[in-house]
C-alpha cells in the first residue's frame, strides 16, 4: 500500500489517503515528467551520488572504505531522500536495474548501523564521540527522519521490512536517548524532519513511543535546546507562534510535522498555531509562485509583504514542504483553499526548481533576473534534487483521497483510478487537458451511493463555469475554491463534467509588496507565466509595460518548450534609457511628458519552464502600461 | 597644519586643501553637532572604549594586565577611530580633559608596540606566532592604516610626533614584511584602508617607501591573496574594475586609497577606474540618501537598481567612505558633481546614523521601516560610531579648499574662514541658514585677484536663482552642479551673493529600482525627508499617496528635533486594508474602481533627523497619488 502520508486511522484527520499505486496518470503533462524522472532524474542522481562521495560515506561507515567522510555532515539525507524516490518509482512500476541499485544502497544503509541502532555516516571513528552533541548544526535527527521516511517508502512500495527494521533501530536507540525522563537528554532537532518522520512510522507501525517522541521534539521547541534562533524556529515554544519566521524548509517541514501529530492527537492549540500560521504565509508571506522564502540571508521568511522577485530565495525545497504542509492541512480540514496552494506551489513554485531536461535543478527561484540563470546539475548542498525527485515519484498519491463521505478529487490530470470504497471498487477516468484547459469529464465505472467531490480550483473566477451529471446541469453554484459535492447514487457511466473556462488573468498584488507595485502579472488556470529574453531579443525586460486591457491570445505550441500554452499579444516597450539616460533620481515635474514607448509583440511562457533555451533575464511582474 | 587630506603638493590633484583651523563655523546647524561631538560623543564613546576593554587590550599587550583579549581582532581601529576624532577636535580648540585622555590613549599605544614594529593587540602572547598570517580575515593592515591615520591627525593637530614615531615604526615594518622583493612576502589587506593611510603617511613624512607600498597593496589586489572574492574586494586587479561590487565600505575605502595614489603618480589607469567605478555608483547604486550598500548578505552592493528601502544595509561607515571619497575625487578635479554626493550622504546618509542625542547610532540606515528600530549606544563591531566622530570632528576642513586660480566654496555655513592666499590672507564670513535656505552671502575680507569658486548646488533646478556681487547681478550663468568662477580683483568689503530657491521637489527614481515604482521622495535642497509614525497616529504609513500636484509649505520649527524645517500639506490615506482584506494577490479587473481613500494632513520631517522621537515606523518613498 504505496501511501505517502497515511491518515487511513489518524482520528483528527477527514480525509484517508489513496495509495499512489492505485492511480495511473495518461496525462501530457504529468506522466512524461514521472517518466522523465525514472528514466534521467534518478539515474543521474544515483551518478551524483557516488561520485560525491555520498555513497561511499556508508561504504566507510560499514568498514569497507578508508579515507575521510566526504561533503557536509548531511549528505547522509540526499541518499535516503533518492531511495524514497526510487521506492515511490518501484511501486508504480517495476524497474529491475532501479531495483538492483536500491537494494544496493539499502544493504550499505543496514550495514553502517551501529550495534546500538545509531546510524549517521558522518559521526563515524574519530567523531563517533561527538554524536549528538550538537543537534543544533549537525543534521544527526534531521538524517534520521529523512531515513525513516525513505524506510516508510521502501516498506509500502516493496513490502520489504529490511530498511524500515534499520530505521526502527535508530529510532528506538532516539527513543532512548531523548526525552523528559531521568537518564534521558533534552533536545530538539536543529533541521525539523525528525517529527512527521517519526508521526508515519508511528502509522507505519502502530508504536506508540515513536509518536510521544515526536509530541516530545515539537514540544521542547522555543526553550534554547538548539540554539533560540528563529533560523532553527527554536525562538518560541510552537503554540505561541503567529508569524512564519526563520529558515523557509524548517518551517514548512516543522508544520508539516505538528500537522501529523495534530490528525493523531486533536490538541486544539496546534491546529489553531497551524491555521495561524498558514493564513499569515498565504496573505503575506507567499510568492505568486507559491514559492516562499524572501531572504537570502537564513534562507528564510522575511517581514510581512517583504516579496522582492530578482532577489527571491524560494528555495525549491521549501515549495516542497509547502506541498507537504498543504496536502497534510487539506488531510485534516478538507478545505479547498490548502488544494490551492499546494497546487500553485506544485506547478511554480516547485516544478520551476527541475529543467526540461530531468537533471539540472535550480536551488533557488527568483521571480526575476537581469542576469544568465542557468540550472545546475547538482549541488554541494544537494537537498533540493532528491526532494524534486522524491515529489514527483509520488505524484499520483496527490489526485485522490477518500473520506466517510466519499471520493475527493484534488488535482486534474488524465488518467484513472482504481478507488476501493467500502467493499467496492471504482474506477475514476478523468478525460482533461488540464492544465492547458479547464474542460475535465470524469466517467464513473462502478456502483454506489457517495459523494464526488470535485475541487473548483481557486483560479475559477466564478463566471461561465458549468457542472454537468450525464450532461444535465447541476444546479450546484461553482464556488471557486471549494468542492463541488455530487452526492447521489452513482452507476457505471456516469460522468461528471466539470467545464471552467481559463481565461488569461492580470494579477496585482497588495500594495505593500514593495516591488509589485504598478505591476502586473499574467496567470492562466493553474499556470504563473514570465516573459523571458529568449522571446525578447534587443529590448530590456524591465522596460515591458502591458496594459490590463490588452487582449492576449493563448496557443498551445506542441514543440515548444516540452508542450506549452504561450500567451502573445500587444505590449509596449518603455524608452527608459532615452528618457533617463545616466540618472538615478529626478525632480518630478508636474505635467511632464509621460514615457516615450514603442510596441511590442508580447510572448510569456510558463514560469516552471523559464530558463531552458538559451540563458537570459527573465521576469514575472510587469509594469502596468494604460 | 590641521589638513585631513594634504594635496598641497599632490602633483595631479587640482585642489589643495584648506586647514580645519583655519575654519570658524558659527552656524545653527553643524556647531552644534560639532560641539555635542565633543561634548557627548567623544567622552561617551570613550567611556564604551573602556568598557569593552578595547583600551584594556592596548594595557594587556603593554604587559600591564592579565586576562584574555576582549571582542574582535579589530578593536584596535575603534581606538586609532577615535584618537583620530579626539586630535581633529583639539585642533579646532583646546580641552585640557580632552588632551588628558588622548596622551593616556597615546602612551598605551604606543607602549603595546613591540621592539620590531609590530602592533596589534590581538596578535600578542600565545597569537604572536599567528601575525600576519591570515591577512583575509584578521585586519592587521586595516588597524595599521587607522593608526596611521590618527598618527597624522594627531601630529597635524598637536605638533607632537610621539604616535607618528609609533605609526612609522609600523609602517616600516609592514614595508620590510611585505612586497614584491626576494624574502618579503606579498599580501594585500582583506579590508582596505592601509592604502590611503600610506599615501597620507608619504604625505606627511615625505618617505618614498610608504607611497610605492600603497602602490604595491593596490597593485597586488585581484590575485587571489585575501580569497579572490568580491567582498574584499579581490575579485580582479583594480583596474579593470567596473562596477561597485561586495563589501560597501571595503570598496569605498580602497577607492579612496586609489584616488590618493593617483593624486601622486597620475596614472591613467587608476584614474579612469575611478570615474567608471563612480559613475556606475550614483547612477544605478546608490540611495537617495547618498547610503551605499544594499545586501545584508556581506553588507555589499547589490547589482545594477537593487536599492531595497526597508532592507537597505546602507551602513554609515559606507556613506563615512563615500564623503571620504568623493572628497578626494573632487580633490583630483574640481568637479561639482563629487561636492554634490559629498553633500548628499554628508547631509543625510551619514548623518541619519547618529541620534540627536550625540551617543546613539545607526549601523544600517534603511529607508523604510515598519518597525521601532532604535539607534544604539555601542555595538559590538563599533567601526562607525567613532567614524563620524572623526568626520564631524574634521568637517571645517571640508568647506574650503585652493587652487592655483583661487578659493573654492564647497559647502555653505554661516562663519568664517582665514584664507592664506599666496603671501595675504583672505578672510570669508559666510552668512546664510543653510541648509534651511539658499541665500547665501560671503564677505570678501582682504585684497587680491583671484577667481572665487562657489558650488551652485545640483539640487538647484535652474529656475529663479541670482548671483551678485556688490549687488550687481553677475552675467554668468547659474549652472546646477558646477562652480560659479567669480574671477576678479576683490577689495575688503566685497560681498559675493548666491541667491537660490529651495522649492521642494518630488523626486522620482529611475523605473528599474523595483520598489520605487510609481513613488515619489521629497528633497528640499541638500535635505532628503521623510514621514515617520510619530506625526501620523493611527495610519499604516504605507497607505499615504501624495499628489505630486498638492502643494506642501516649508515651515522651520525651532523646538522640533533640534531646530528643523518641517514640510506640510495635504495628503490622501488608501484603505487598502478595506479594499484588500486578507489577500495578498488578485485578478486586475478592467475598470475597477480606484482605491477608496481618506484625506490626511502630511507632516515631513528631514530623514536625518527621524527615530529620534517615540520609535515607529518611517519611509522614505511615498506612493505618488493622482
Amino acid at each position: 500500500m504505496s501511501i505517502i502520508v497515511d491518515t487511513s486511522n489518524s482520528p483528527y484527520a477527514r480525509l484517508r489517503p489513496v495509495p499512489l499505486t492505485a492511480v495511473r496518470l495518461a496525462d501530457t503533462f504529468w506522466l512524461p515528467r514521472l517518466r522523465l524522472n525514472r528514466q534521467v532524474t534518478l539515474s543521474s542522481q544515483y551518478r551524483q551520488l557516488e561520485q560525491t562521495g555520498r555513497v561511499d560515506n556508508f561504504r566507510r561507515a560499514a568498514g569497507k572504505k578508508t579515507g575521510p567522510f566526504q561533503g557536509y555532515c548531511f549528505n547522509d539525507s540526499d541518499v535516503y531522500k533518492w531511495i524514497e524516490a526510487a521506492a515511490w518509482t518501484l511501486a508504480a512500476s517495476p524497474d529491475p536495474t532501479l531495483e538492483q541499485m536500491v537494494d544496493a544502497l539499502v544493504a550499505w544503509v543496514a550495514a553502517a548501523q551501529q550495534p546500538d541502532g545509531y546510524l549517521n555516516t558522518y559521526f563515524m571513528f574519530d567523531k563517533a564521540a561527538e554524536r549528538w552533541t550538537n543537534l543544533r548544526d549537525r543534521h544527526e535527527l534531521y538524517c534520521a527522519g529523512h531515513l525513516i521516511q525513505a524506510a516508510i517508502a521502501h516498506y509500502r512500495a516493496t513490502g520489504s521490512a529490511g530498511l524500515l527494521d534499520v530505521a526502527r533501530r535508530l529510532a528506538n536507540h532516539i527513543c532512548v536517548v531523548f526525552g523528559p525522563r531521568a537518564g534521558q537528554r533534552l533536545g530538539a532537532a536543529g533541521h525539523p524532519e525528525i517529527e512527521l518522520a517519526l508521526v508515519e512510522l508511528w502509522r507505519a507501525t502502530r508504536e506508540r513511543n515513536y509518536l510521544e517522541q515526536a509530541q516530545f521534539f515539537l514540544d521542547v521547541r522555543g526553550q534554547g535546546l538548539v540554539g533560540g534562533d528563529a533560523y532553527r524556529q527554536d525562538h518560541q515554544p510552537f503554540r505561541s507562534l503567529d508569524a512564519m519566521v526563520g529558515h523557509a524548509v524548517r518551517a514548512v517541514y516543522l508544520n508539516a510535522g505538528a500537522a501529523d501529530l495534530y490528525a493523531e492527537t486533536g490538541e486544539a492549540a496546534l491546529r489553531g498555531t497551524l491555521e495561524r500560521l498558514w493564513s499569515r504565509m498565504v496573505s503575506r508571506q507567499m510568492y505568486i509562485s507559491g514559492g516562499i522564502g524572501s531572504r537570502y540571508e537564513g534562507e528564510a521568511f522575511g517581514q510581512d509583504y517583504e516579496l522582492p522577485n530578482e532577489r527571491a530565495y524560494a528555495e525549491t525545497c521549501a515549495a516542497i514542504g509547502s506541498v507537504m504542509w498543504n496536502w497534510r492541512m487539506l488531510a485534516l480540514s478538507g478545505d479547498a483553499r490548502y488544494a490551492d496552494v499546494l497546487e500553485t506551489a506544485l506547478y511554480n513554485g516547485v516544478l520551476a526548481g527541475l529543467g526540461l531536461d530531468g537533471q539540472s535543478y535550480f536551488y533557488r527561484n527568483s521571480l526575476a533576473t537581469t542576469g544568465a540563470h542557468c540550472r545546475q546539475p547538482w549541488f554541494d548542498c544537494a537537498c533540493c534534487p532528491p526532494n524534486i525527485a522524491r515529489l514527483l515519484a509520488a505524484l499520483p498519491g496527490y489526485l485522490y483521497s477518500f473520506s466517510s463521505e466519499g471520493i475527493w478529487v484534488h488535482l486534474y490530470a488524465q488518467g484513472e483510478a482504481e478507488l476501493a470504497l467500502g467493499n467496492s471498487i471504482v474506477r475514476l477516468v478523468q478525460h482533461t487537458h488540464y492544465p492547458w484547459d479547464g474542460e475535465i469529464a470524469i466517467e464513473v465505472h462502478g456502483e454506489g451511493t457517495f459523494t464526488l467531490f470535485l475541487r473548483v480550483p481557486g483560479w475559477y473566477d466564478g463566471v461561465g463555469g458549468q457542472l454537468t451529471i450525464n450532461g444535465q446541469p447541476i444546479a450546484e453554484a461553482l464556488i471557486p475554491g471549494s468542492y463541488a459535492q455530487l452526492g447521489r447514487r452513482w452507476h457505471a457511466g456516469d460522468v461528471a463534467r466539470l467545464s471552467l473556462p481559463m481565461p488569461l488573468c492580470h494579477i496585482q498584488s497588495h500594495p505593500y509588496v514593495a516591488e509589485n507595485v504598478g505591476r502586473i502579472a499574467l496567470m492562466r488556470g493553474p499556470l504563473l507565466y514570465c516573459v523571458e529574453q529568449a522571446d525578447h531579443a534587443d529590448i530590456d525586460l524591465r522596460d515591458i509595460a502591458l496594459s490590463n486591457a490588452a487582449p492576449l491570445t493563448a496557443e498551445f505550441c506542441p514543440d515548444l518548450l516540452g508542450g506549452v500554452v504561450v500567451l502573445r499579444g500587444q505590449a509596449r516597450v518603455i524608452l527608459s534609457g532615452e528618457v533617463w539616460g545616466g540618472q538615478l533620481y529626478r525632480a518630478l515635474k508636474a505635467g511632464a511628458t509621460n514615457h516615450a514607448s514603442r510596441p511590442l509583440e508580447l510572448t510569456a511562457i510558463p514560469y516552471y519552464a523559464w530558463a531552458n533555451r538559451a540563458p537570459g533575464p527573465m521576469r514575472v511582474w510587469l509594469q502596468c502600461g494604460e
